[in-house]
């Protein structure tokens, strides 16, 4: 048996999320016909997340185990061939037996778009949260700073987050500008709980535009109450951009 | 009468191009709906270019005449909230009489992006041109000082191009990379002929892949033969991006 790492991309817009449902569209159920497809075998997919319907992926590992001869290249052409332009096949590579896309990552970094000014850009709209005012970046990066680190998160966790312990270490966030009016917030740590960059961002974006001072975020942290927290910025903004491994 | 100036973005993945069609969804269709929906009136407008199937605008400008007391605010946001996602109004303002969104124009930009590497990647698949061989940017960049200036650019217009005379004078065609693997070209001109940016692009790619040498583009306004140019780039990576007024 091999154990082959692809790493994909796809525009999350038209998917209802990575993970396979009988009844929608989705990466992994995608990505399992093209397989098919290709080597006649039913595989079982690891993805290094599994994103919300509407986030997208710059580049996403996913791996499997197969059975198989064929070159890497049969694995990035011949996938591209069979699937939809929205979701490609970038590299392939063999890996170690133990290697596994969730399980091995040492981190992932996220990138998340906002784009301001009155109007909501349609040349944005499927790749960014429209905030009319624009956010003050000096607040948001003070707001941010005191996010670094070990802390427990559950007030950015989704009510539905599984996850045993809301303790996650965030190693950076960083904010910069792509265009005078679209601000880019970059986040990476060893792990993230269930739509915890999108609180995140929701977070800053509120301290950014005045409804709350930076000190709040400290509040956050010790509380710990999702209900007193920041909006869930929506998912079309969000790209899960690079996982970590050894 | 008050003549007004709009300036517009749209999306034009989706869209017939500009001009309206009975039976087609177009730009132009969808402001002349909206502008119905909001002043109760048949207005004719009159636009800066008349972009074809699946170019995008970034900036362009239309005008049309209405007897309206109607504040500039209300046209961006009344139109705004009648329009589809893919085009908005980010600006209005009143014009001199004599102003005419085409017939005033000093000149244009245009924006061509093109994405290199083997795999035509889904984020951009809307909004460039996939050429998997990386061009050489300093062989486009010879070929396109050769443009430079006042010349019969009949081999690079379209057969359906009615313009009375093919000389046009070319101001300017920069070529930079906005990321390793995206290639942008921006032409400026007082005006352009029917597919002559995409024509461009397609000659500039065609040498800097090495099928040409740049001396074959003083040829090509030398012979003004169409059927021995380049080939025309895809409209989905072309943008309007400025037009320039007095």
């Amino acid at each position: 048996m091999r154990n082959i790492r692809l790493i994909i991309q796809f525009d999350g817009t038209d998917f209802s999320g990575w993970q396979y449902q009988d009844n929608a569209r989705t990466v992994q159920g995608e990505l399992i016909t093209a397989l098919k497809g290709l080597t006649g075998q039913h595989v079982t997919l690891y993805s290094s997340s599994r994103t919300d319907a509407g986030v997208h992926a710059t580049a996403m590992p996913v791996s499997f185990r197969l059975d198989t001869t064929l070159p890497h290249r049969a694995f990035v052409m011949g996938l591209n061939s069979k699937l939809p332009l929205d979701v490609r096949v970038l590299t392939a590579e063999d890996v170690d037996a133990g290697f596994h896309a969730r399980f091995s990552s040492l981190g992932k970094t996220y990138r998340y778009r906002i784009q301001t000014g009155s109007v909501a850009l349609p040349m944005d709209r499927r790749i960014a949260w429209h905030v009319p005012i624009p956010p003050d970046l000096e607040r948001m990066r003070e707001a941010a700073a005191l996010m670094i680190g070990e802390h427990d998160f559950s007030a950015f966790r989704s009510s539905q987050c599984d996850a045993a312990s809301p303790i996650r270490a965030l190693r950076r966030v960083g904010i910069e500008t792509e265009r005078p009016d679209l601000i880019a917030v970059e986040v990476e740590a060893g792990g993230f709980l269930r739509n915890m960059v999108r609180i995140i961002v929701g977070t800053l974006v509120d301290v950014g535009i005045g409804r709350h001072p930076p000190a709040w975020v400290t509040e956050l942290l010790t509380h710990g109450d999702r209900c007193k927290g920041g909006i869930t910025a929506p998912a079309k903004g969000l790209f899960l951009k690079q996982v970590w491994y050894p």
